[in-house]
């Protein structure tokens, strides 16, 4: 049984989402770990994680669309607006979305589906720097 | 300290919530650890999980119709719509709700409170056959 | 390798956020475990949890608002309805929000970032009491 931490960062365009399934898939193959889980963790509170479908980028592009229409910029009744427009829904849509993804591993690989990628969802309008913290744990 | 993974698959009946309580019981029970965490992912991007009310299904009603009113099919500006009018807001009703769940074991059962219940929730129209991943770590 | 499990339960002052930050670093500290995991959960399906701003309380005052706008009390076709008006938006808001939060440990300390606190979210109008089970596996 062992558990194996790790950290990465990557640099983001600006709003929408930024696939990390590969940098996590390493992080797994690097630890040994054959059984177990692994934790994908954003340390923001304006950017968060979600397994969405990797195969036809139009499904990401209607879901980042969505949430810009279920969180509107600007609406009246915002009092926290002092970083932008866009500061308060970030952290509502990422509210709505994860801090975490918690993936098993079985026979040293994650378990996605054939369709499921991890991806990073940045909802500030400016590039940004973001981390994301993993931990394997198993055996 | 162990690691005890396994899978179990369900088919739905189409839209809604299907309680998986008693299969990530066994799981629990089977894997013989007392103290840790089980984490239950679903491997779609069109069915998510929901830890919800177990006791009135008029709670489960509503909170599916919730959902149908919140992503609305044929949102007239959805681009990803080959696969049915249906498919995107299933991934949408996906990622506003869990890809996993992650539930702490004390003394060889799962903490859930009375009233909690593991569900699939099903997120299309047809009936659908669903793979569940389990990994149980701990002591 | 070591599972530690612990549980606190806190009262609430009807709707909003209460920051439990404090008592999992204090178990995350007592397990003496430098690498792994911890699991938050709460035992609820009326109640919440969110990783949120902790600077600015003007950021949780509009995540609130936003959520009593998303899911009013008195929606017409609510059938669940026994319990009150704020029951149903309460499991509702649960399920768009989490029920585990799990963070990594690196080198004996949760990897929270600068802004990020770990808010219980009571979503009933009455004070309740509620109560939070904690899982740290790691080494």
């Amino acid at each position: 049984m062992a558990a194996h931490t790790a950290r990465f960062s990557l640099s983001t365009r600006g709003k929408g989402t930024v696939e990390i399934t590969g940098q996590v898939e390493s992080i797994v193959a690097a630890s040994g770990i054959r059984n177990g889980t692994v934790t994908v963790f954003v340390r923001h509170t304006s950017a968060s994680l979600v397994i969405m479908e990797n195969a036809d980028p139009s499904a990401r592009r209607d879901l980042e669309k969505f949430f810009d229409h279920l969180v509107p910029e600007n609406t009246p009744w915002f009092i926290h607006t002092a970083e932008g427009p866009d500061d308060m829904p970030s952290h509502i849509r990422m509210a709505l979305t994860r801090t975490s993804e918690v993936i098993p591993i079985m026979d040293g690989r994650m378990v996605l589906g054939t369709w499921q990628g991890i991806f990073l969802f940045e909802h500030r309008r400016a590039p940004h720097h973001r981390e994301i913290a993993v931990a394997v744990v198993g055996e």
